[in-house]
């Protein structure tokens, strides 16, 4: 059988997602409980890698199991540490793959702009200053459509042609002292939010017009931006299997 | 000179407030950081003690140091680990004391009543179920006013006589999910919070009634009431040196 699964994880304690042979990974957490429940080398595939520090409250993955349970999310949930916790997980047809078929990524960016809050260190970014959210609305448009992202991510370009993506939308609210940004797109590269995001900070400071975002896609150039921000304020919030609307 | 002082702490990693034998607490980090500062031994006095796992926003301590800077929080908090921070710190009276002087506390207590949050579970106590809210609040005003709250602390009666207090005002609000308890007094003594949450989550369930809570109080037993919650939901707000209104 094949089962898809939903976990929320706490990042603050991984070094990311995925299996690596420095440090503890949210992947192998999940592989171990799999493995003690079964006692089967159980290998998992996600939706998507998320870096050392990102949290996520959506992130799906999927995997095969000759076993049946009767309340498999209670079972591995019983296996896992209170930083990860399944959500849902349930049988799916064997051609469900959890990256190949997802049309669409939300990812949230969380910033303190009041005073350095030191019980929300690790999960959102202490900006620590005033952002002018309405330039930030505004200058988030110039990112909505589809663009190449060549100079708004972290991979290097020999390792993947294709850096063209569409954003479907960006939402940027603000309420106490946050500013929250959400975004909606197709599929997202390395470290692109986070670059996005410390863009997008720029144009709430007055440092940077939409113009200058437009000239930045434009370059598809990896030493065109030195905007980013840290990984704590990163959520990734869902992946959906249907088109977005 | 006298030094008053508000913090902000994350107390997941430390034993509480107080200075104790075993275990790290605030009150430790906070005199090391200023023996650090000045190469002299500080005691510092604050407003109440905070219980393992407590959080702050507005505990407020004092100090006498005859040094003077230039920017004593600034000093302070680059002495200090990332999960406390000085808010600020200014000279006051000599006659000033941060526990006699208190007139008013604020506490907060946070419940998530939706599903298990791995990325709050030090932040909010993850009851996990549905609450009546409006049960809640009608239960709350049989605590507001003076009361003897023998049956609602965990101070054993021989350390201490006088266990009236008064609750000024209790608020009880819920958003996302989350039910968010304000308490608002001249005083609380350990576990009173805590154990009027745990009340107030019966009242919610509609396990007691306004009359149970009235003959709780009105018994004075400790071995009345052991409705309880635990420690990370807690957070000390506000300590006010001016009369409720």
């Amino acid at each position: 059988m094949r089962y898809k699964a939903i976990v929320r994880y706490d990042g603050t304690a991984y070094n990311g997602w995925q299996i690596q042979p420095n440090g503890i990974t949210v992947q192998q957490v999940v592989q171990d409980a799999l493995k003690s429940l079964t006692l089967q080398e159980i290998s998992v595939t996600a939706a998507g890698r998320t870096d050392a520090g990102v949290h996520s409250y959506g992130q799906v993955f999927h995997f095969d199991c000759d076993k049946q349970f009767k309340d498999i999310t209670r079972a591995i949930n019983s296996q896992l540490p209170d930083d990860v916790r399944i959500v849902s997980c349930q049988e799916v047809s064997d051609e469900f793959h959890s990256r190949f078929d997802a049309k669409w990524k939300q990812y949230r960016y969380v910033i303190n702009t009041n005073g350095y809050d030191p019980i929300r260190r690790n999960y959102e970014y202490q900006l620590n200053e005033k952002l002018d959210v309405e330039l930030m609305r505004q200058a988030a448009k110039e990112f909505v459509g589809e663009h190449d992202f060549t100079s708004f991510n972290a991979t290097k370009l020999s390792e993947m042609e294709n850096q063209v993506r569409t954003i479907y939308r960006i939402d940027v609210n603000e309420r106490n002292g946050k500013v929250v940004l959400d975004f909606y797109g197709n599929g997202f590269l390395r470290h692109m939010v986070r670059m996005m995001t410390g863009t997008l900070i720029e144009a709430g400071k007055g440092n940077i017009t939409d113009g200058d975002i437009r000239e930045m896609l434009q370059a598809r150039d990896k030493n065109m931006v030195h905007y980013n921000v840290p990984a704590c304020g990163l959520y990734l919030m869902r992946i959906s299997y249907d088109d977005f609307s």
